[in-house]
């Protein structure tokens, strides 16, 4: 018999309770022991809950809970007093789980060394893309190959909004109420919206896939509240969808940038005197509508793997929800028990790699680049001039005229809003692969240019 | 260090050595052991391979190569001399890596069974779908929720066949000579035509997602040599993709029955009378166009898994290929080679489930029914009242009228062959669920009918 305790009763830990207690029988036929749980570790025994539970099963004394379990599952969130429960855990010899994205991001390597020296098993399948199994393949059923891309959506909050906003057209703000009225998004949106959840799923995501600890601070980090209808509409009108894409990608960087942002020490230096490092980062992406992350729609999750030997290789699921989460708690508490019935010490990761955290600037895409410019002669030619002097390739050019419609009501039939001035033209230029920094001199000295009204997105494109 | 006996030298085998020897560094690493390539068996020491290795390597002795080694993977096909050779290797305390479906279909119970009793890891990761992590997420991920259906394309050649048939308007024979041409398939495409490939790994997929040893004999097998361009632009018209699946669902079979097709022992018999069982089948079905799986292309493979907890999920990647695969197998090896040096047993399979293996008359599904019917008043009326009187359901019906076409000319300008009789009418019937019996006599009985020309096809519906 296994002693398990649960730390938080919420939308997930409630259908954790429910599962354990339900399906005792089939548990303990998959483990080789009974996996009792010994107890529900909550602020207040009385709140409201999605599941009714025995209410002796309950108790607000974590720090009692904890010293006495075999396995704790740590569905609190947040960083403390999950990580100090998660240390006495470690401590006491109990093996951890958790679906916590923000404290493995914030202090990850702290965690998994702890339990590395203590022999326990740590995993946190649930932290990332929710029911999707894909931490356990990268980490176990890839181990023999070398990643070299793994690019995600693995926030479903703005996979819903920005499908809501090429699906009906509408701008941000609606879509985003929108969500918020059908549970999808928080009253408080900023964590999703802003990229920060995606963020931490990065970092963790990156970590496995390269050997190496990303920190949450080795992550650029940039969300959709400035993606515009129109930006979406343009995209669209060019056979592409904007996506929040979660991105860990091995680059290698010419000799003579100065890339590093923070990051781990010793990096591979290949002979070519170049470096190698792996950018990390967060943004709202251009994908081709045949891209297999472009079918994936509402508060749908999917990540999609570039491995050296594998190839191309694509998860895909429901990325929340109480019911579907518990799915990877379990498996994670499943995994933990058969490891103490048959024995052997776990592995939390293994990081054996050597490569550098890159930042923003290191990375070489395309750029979908928006502009507000005057509708006169000669226009073209002066931004294709600033292109050309900083070595960025155009692919398209695209000048839609907005002659006669005044600014104040540019809406059009679709419910996009055009967003520019009167009796001037919409600009959208796509790039060759260009790198950041050239990209952002050649904006700069356009945005300067005395007919140019605006420059009204600049968006990275992925997948082609 | 670690001894690893490699057995065959193949398409995949080769790649293996090759990344054994190349990427020795970063597999110690991972491993925390050196994994030394103690050999290579072959039967012609002289073969002509993809890979160069090192000569001395090579020998034609596996008998003696598997008795002295830490890991063996066997990567020669068939039943004999895998199956011997693989016994040895455990007799001899070696962990196995195998991606030999058709020895685990005919007898993997033996093999588990002698792995699990002396203490060592049998794995096989690349006997289903390739590059493509899904044995490991079924088993591990999955652990702590119950699978309802799985919904599986692993066989390329098949996807590549139907999906050219469904792009190009190509027949059958026409697009299984341009995958021969490109390799896609073989020149005596047997194993892959006719399913029986896809049957093997439908019955381990079984295995693993219902915890219950399902054999070759349990599952019901159809290829898709009769599948025509008619049925797939008759599909088209209405919406559909007709794909090869293997299909595994837990179903509901009511007291009467008699649906057992062999099958293991000690049927759970749910208290309303009635009997929960496992249809593990594959036939061609068709898909709606908007299922997730009916976007996979070309020889790509994917995997559907329906879960109570997790919901949807589907994995996606490359289904064979010598690099891909090979990801799988040193993914089965680094996984073996862990648990060498961290110590603990390794468990191949749980089978604590007591479902019965249901025989094809269990299942209920949609049907999509081709007819040659002459084109006379009254045909659909009287075709109808059958349907009617076996309770089997219609949803919708479409008549085509090729009055004027004489049948030896009917090829259409898409290169379709309506395959349809001149002056009659083709008739395409989409019913409701029905149960496999009742739409089986009602395809009997309308046969008979004078104004049947022929029954040109009946292909079952899933997705919907």
């Amino acid at each position: 018999m296994l002693r398990v305790a649960l730390l938080g009763c919420g939308n997930v830990g409630s259908q954790v309770a429910r599962i354990l207690l339900h399906d005792a029988d089939a548990l303990a036929a998959r483990t080789g022991a009974r996996l009792e749980l010994s107890g529900i570790a909550v602020r207040n025994i009385d709140a409201r809950r999605d599941v009714e539970l025995p209410r002796e099963l309950f108790t607000t004394d974590a720090s009692a809970l904890v010293t006495n379990a075999d396995i704790v599952i740590e569905l609190l969130g947040g960083i403390e007093p999950a990580r100090t429960l998660i240390l006495s855990a470690i401590e006491h010899g109990a093996c951890v789980v958790t679906g916590n994205k923000a404290l493995l991001a914030a202090d990850g390597p702290t965690l998994y060394e702890k339990a590395d020296a203590a022999g326990v098993q740590l995993s946190y399948e649930a932290a990332v893309a929710g029911a999707i199994p894909i931490l356990r393949p990268i980490r176990d059923s890839l181990a023999g190959d070398k990643i070299t891309r793994v690019l995600g959506i693995v926030n479903g909050t703005t996979n819903f909004i920005l499908d809501q906003m090429d699906s009906t057209g509408a701008q941000f703000d609606d879509a985003l109420t929108e969500a918020q009225r059908l549970g999808y998004a928080e009253a408080d949106p900023t964590a999703d919206v802003e990229g920060h959840d995606a963020a931490a799923k990065a970092a963790i995501l990156a970590s496995l896939s390269f050997h190496t600890r990303f920190a949450l601070e080795n992550v650029h980090c940039e969300g959709i509240t400035s993606v515009t209808a129109a930006d979406i509409s343009a995209a669209r009108d060019v056979g592409f969808v904007i996506k929040l894409l979660a991105i860990a990608e091995k680059l290698s960087v010419p000799a003579g940038m100065v890339p590093f942002d923070g990051g781990t020490e010793g990096a591979n230096v290949p002979s070519d005197g170049g470096t190698e490092g792996v950018s990390v980062r967060v943004h709202p992406t251009l994908l081709p509508r045949e891209h297999p992350l472009a079918a994936v729609r509402g508060a749908f999750n999917a990540v999609f793997i570039e491995a050296e030997s594998a190839g191309e290789l694509m998860f895909y699921g429901q990325g929340a929800g109480g019911t579907a989460t518990a799915s990877a708690v379990l498996g994670d508490v499943v995994s933990a028990a058969r490891r103490l019935v048959l024995g052997g010490p776990g592995r939390t990761e293994t990081t054996t790699g050597q490569v550098r955290a890159l930042g923003i600037d290191a990375v070489q895409t395309s750029y979908c680049i928006g502009l507000d410019v005057a509708d006169q002669p000669g226009v073209l030619a002066r931004i294709a001039q600033l292109f050309a002097e900083r070595q960025v390739s155009i692919e398209t050019m695209k000048q839609t005229i907005h002659r006669d419609i005044p600014a104040s009501t540019s809406r059009t039939a679709a419910g996009t809003e055009a967003n520019v001035t009167a009796g001037s033209a919409e600009l959208r230029i796509v790039t060759h692969r260009a790198s950041e920094a050239a990209l952002a001199a050649t904006v700069q000295a356009i945005g300067k240019l005395d007919i140019i009204n605006s420059v009204t997105s600049v968006l990275r494109v992925e997948g082609v």
